[in-house]
């Protein structure tokens, strides 16, 4: 079995961290068979943790996991803090295929969609 | 004139900063007329802060300027920080028409970009 593991930032705000949840529920729903268990997980200030986060994967019984880090720049979460993660988790659990996905910002299509929210300003 | 303010969190990771800044830089050579200026300003971390880009956009000229805030999620940053910036900017520089746009996270296609970045991993 198939996992992907959405990683956010997290928020003071509980709301924001709702919104996250909502987010990987509806990634659920678009993801038709490329993953059999879709969830989020929390870098800080909320949870589930990251290590939280896998063993929750592990726990439903994946083998595979694919980390996609919801970022949008290459910072110091993506660069150094999310890798250090995930190496204690291969550590943790060896028998365990993990991934690491580009992090959201890079996707091409960044420009449109700034654009696109541009001209709903209001 | 119109001016287009992307405003991003902010890195202590020099090359973070500047992502935002060639992102800010493609999303001008996209924007076909719907911009005169498109700049980028940092939340904290990194230069132009959101004044001083608010400031720039106004030296050269531009009359309305929307604001994208370049977050993920409505965090504290996208409902407090932010907000409390325009609203400073807007008491300096009443002649000027300041509006918000929403954060790229609301984008709708959020979710196929996630799948898209997860398909990528390796």
């Amino acid at each position: 079995m198939k996992g992907l593991l959405v990683i956010a930032h997290g928020s003071r705000r509980a709301e924001s961290n709702d919104e996250i949840r909502e987010l990987a529920a509806r990634v659920s729903v678009q993801a038709a068979g490329q993953f059999d268990h879709i969830d989020c997980a929390f870098l800080e200030l909320a949870q589930p943790s990251i290590p939280e986060g896998i063993q929750s994967l592990v726990d439903k019984g994946v083998q595979s996991i694919v980390v996609m880090p919801y970022f949008l720049a290459n910072g110091m979460h993506v660069a150094k803090d999310i890798p250090a993660f995930l190496k204690e988790a291969s550590e943790k659990n060896p028998q365990i295929q993990l991934s690491v996905s580009p992090y959201i910002g890079a996707a091409d299509v960044m420009p449109s969609l700034i654009l696109d929210a541009a001209a709903k300003a209001n």
